[in-house]
């Protein structure tokens, strides 16, 4: 059975394996405040090509996405998002439990687009009734989404600068982001995410790494007191040296980019194949996550030798199923796969 | 430089890294249904002897105090503790993150008694204003506690029988369990602490493990939806065969209790040449962590070849200091300081 | 000028301010332990034909919305509602501000259906990441809800039987509970409400109190510690008595059914009279709101004369008002009215 | 029985109800958009010599202390108070129930010291471990005191200093302001406050209006959005009117002044009574509550004629009492009290 459920099926790649066990025995301080962690942000700092930011590290998406809102927001604030993104649907209320709404946009793609923001903005200000409404204070947005699309570098700088415009800090979940990054057909680098966004964070638990999240904030306002809002809801890891040596490693000689690199490149390769097969896919998944739309009998067939997902029901006969590939993932297991489905 | 500055300044025990390399290319399911995850429950019920529990790994005290308690009081309930204890001191305000007040008591030792919650409930329940006061929901205890010292038998068995009689859920923090189990001065066992407690865990992240700690739930009415809360606040980890693999490791044939045993047993031997030189030491700690009463040309002469903490002032002359030993501390390191404080 | 615009624009029923100056040096005790707070309360389990309710009184109705639900759900679970339920939309983020998410269902005409209910809480249990997901925990309703539209007592048993059935308690938000009442549309007396859903409130404000809304708890599970909760949350107010004296005069010779009931009366009369007129009316208000979609012309002719709230643009061209008749309202004032409506 | 139990056993100065009367059917906006409520805002402007005030009024105190203090602080901060602060023992968990600790100072009387809070503060931010602690975010002080004491004027600004020097709002709980104000022992004005705190509340409820009290902000920072988060809490009250006309009419012509001058006059001949006849009071109350120390004899005397409270028990033979005066105390009262006391 080869698995293509999801992309934290295997453990770390071995370069940080090999790094723990290298450094096992050396005494380092806690909290964070160990070389490896500087100097993994040293080189974050470099691949952002920006000084003037702030680097944290935390174990995991949730905390993550819920520490950064819950940094930014007041109490009577909410934050933008369209209404499939992780933190409306999959976040358990994370969001609620620290105190905020999420207010949802539509969206077909998974993105959301700096006019929505604006409109959204200006029908609160301009209403009469405004302050029984939930303040729209920050903007979340995923690269890649959670349809696996991705924004161009002109949909992000034309929301970047409605954000900026009104005051909005825009927050870039990048729970995926290496596979965004490698994705033939994205147009953003990092350096444009430093940027363009207030804060972002660069995921290592699906991307390489045996867990954790890199947390850049280069926005000054949204810097002040961070590590003891992350301290407050367990986000400093006591042997903070965990963190610093798999991002240490990870953006060592652009290790990151190229283990990512591969994943997207099978991902794109099983895309085509289902679809020379006439398999309708799911959205415009461009980047390690595939979701083809498939009968029964083709997912009886499939199951028999390959692990994947059942993303919803889409009618009687059809169901769309998600594929993903990792940095862990085999040329020869996604090569047995296309054979597979060139047969179907 | 040798450091005794805490208990969290190496990695983790090599065999655990073994594992993690041994097993780093197996696929496994995500978010703790793996069969490492389940190997490690079941070692745990085993050396619990109990088969009615429920366990579940969080990564770090924070996150595993705070979850606790929020699963556990209604909105209008507080927690008791000792005024000593961590959530009250140095948890950074996580347990009013969410919501509830820390309802402190009065203790020399760290140790809060049975009767002394006795009073505190009834002088709730018997106020004409109680309703104007936050209701006690719960009792945190820390064995070893933040001063070392360590809750005999007995007294656990009159807190608990208090806590039962007066319905008060007894949550035991066990963030250095290890260094208590294996104190030769202690007599409560891990099957003790699963039938007298409600809840408590075993603190993987200070006795040999990279990070981690296993919350054990014996309480039914507690059990219910604790994942959801776990999820909720960011301690769902989706790599969760990494707490598996580690628990797992430190469960086989009892290696927690071996590494933590000889950490103390050097403690013990440091307390001892402190006593002989006629150094006081603060309080009466039984466990890994150990509080000398230095002078600042003590503390000058030490520092030049050890890391120690200073853990506060006690007058002009005499600083109250903490050396920590953990599952990593060498022989000829302790040796060594003690020599040296033989020759204070 | 007559003002149309909402249910609170005077002070109260002239009884409840006759009552007040006659008390008014009458010494009792703080946060409704006084006699008139019992006397209401009397009142109130007789109006229900329920004895073993609880009955407490609050100030207003966000606070009353967020007070039970805060009440009511652990901190994993939201609360289920219409999409346009005020809990949803204009209640300033105060549910989400207690931790808790407000889980939508789609709605056409302000109701919610049991077999929606039904369906988002097989989907949730049924769902293989469930606890990624806000679990449902009690439902909310409002009647008369946000567009004038009443539960029949058909629907109401069958919500309740869900309900129960799903052991989701069952709030009915009555903050214009009396124009429901009193419609000669509506089939559903106080005593079903009281026995078919677990805890509502039977509003003041609007129904001619100065302030002041009337929690009634059925549910036995629901009443343990509710007035610590009230404390709390800032709804508990110190000279209590305020809030007996108006609703022990409301519920005196159904002072309350009476003073609504014009109300209505005159709200329907002036539906039938745009009606009449061939101006269509949005949704199908049956209480003291009614909504009708008025051109700008229509508006600006209206308004030399008469206050109105605008609802929502529904074109161009079309603009959907709302009139409000209240217990205060004149009859000369709805016959003036009338007579400009029959003129457009 | 005459009653000196509290504070609020009456309705209202006769003033107010007579304005409701006068007043009722006049039709108003809801919300505090009305007239009443900006006069009485303007009256409290002149009251305060301050123009660039915020004036808001709310329902209770509790409510008041939680919505002030949730509007400033961010989620990792405290609020600092004296140990015996009412937020710190009867606000029934309200300020942590807003994710918030009370950082508490001992105090002997009720009142904290410049120096104590500049203390704290350079105790936090010295703190190698200050991330693990809870940060102070603003100091909260009431005056009188939950034990009637006064804060001078040179006390306040010393405390106002070091609050503007370290960036920490000052926030001043006036339950009872108008019988501090009027205290003989008062060296502090309104105006003074307007200017030296940075927040505070004109309380009502206990001060002759049946209730509410009117908070000012005077500090620019602190008044954005206030409105926002008053409505989150259930604090803006639908009929906004009931307490504009209150405050209008208690700052008409210094009426709020005359009435508490004359509790408080009484409450100082009293305790004069009690010193005269050599019985200890608890504390330098200095305005309308008294603290004399009875014995159980004198209590049962006195128990026949009047109602007090026990305020606490000193030892076997000695219970601390409260006796509080009020505006509506009538002069008869306070002297047939007086002649009892001195037949003790």
């Amino acid at each position: 059975m080869i698995n293509f459920q999801s992309d934290y099926l295997e453990g770390c790649h071995p370069k940080i394996l090999e790094k723990l066990v290298e450094t096992n025995f050396r005494q380092s301080s806690g909290y964070g405040n160990d070389e490896y962690s500087k100097d993994a942000i040293f080189k974050i700092k470099a691949a952002c090509n920006k000084e003037d930011i702030d680097v944290h590290f935390l174990v995991g998406g949730t905390q993550a996405n819920s520490i950064i809102i819950a940094s930014i927001l007041r109490p009577h604030q909410g934050v933008v998002s369209a209404i499939s993104g992780h933190i409306s649907t999959n976040e358990a209320g994370a969001i609620e439990a620290t105190g905020h709404k999420v207010l949802t946009l539509p969206s077909e793609d998974g993105k959301i687009r700096a006019e929505q923001v604006e409109e959204l903005y200006y029908a609160h200000w301009n209403s009469p009734i405004r302050e029984a409404v939930v303040q729209p204070g920050m903007v979340y947005i995923s690269n890649p989404t959670e349809m696996g699309t991705l924004y161009t570098k002109a949909e992000l700088e034309s929301l970047s600068k409605v954000c900026r415009d009104l005051n909005l800090p825009l927050f870039l979940d990048g729970a995926r982001l290496g596979y965004g990054l490698t994705s033939p057909y994205n147009d953003v680098t990092l350096k444009d995410i430093a940027h363009l966004c207030d804060v972002f964070y660069i995921g290592g638990t699906k991307c390489g790494a045996l867990f954790g999240e890199a947390v850049v904030i280069s926005s000054n306002p949204l810097k002040r007191d961070f590590r003891y809002i992350m301290k407050q809801r367990g986000g400093v890891l006591a042997k903070g040296r965990l963190l610093g040596i798999q991002f240490g490693t990870l953006f060592e000689d652009e290790l990151y980019l190229k283990i990512c690199g591969s994943a997207v490149e099978y991902a794109l390769k099983l895309r085509q194949a289902f679809e020379e097969k006439g398999i309708e896919l799911y959205g415009n998944s461009l980047a390690n996550q595939q979701f083809p739309i498939l009968t029964n009998t083709q997912m009886d067939v499939l199951r028999k030798n390959y692990g994947f997902e059942v993303w919803g029901k889409l009618d009687e006969n059809y169901t769309i199923t998600r594929f993903c590939t990792s940095w862990a993932t085999k040329l020869e297991d996604i090569e047995a796969l296309i054979k597979d489905v060139k047969l179907l």
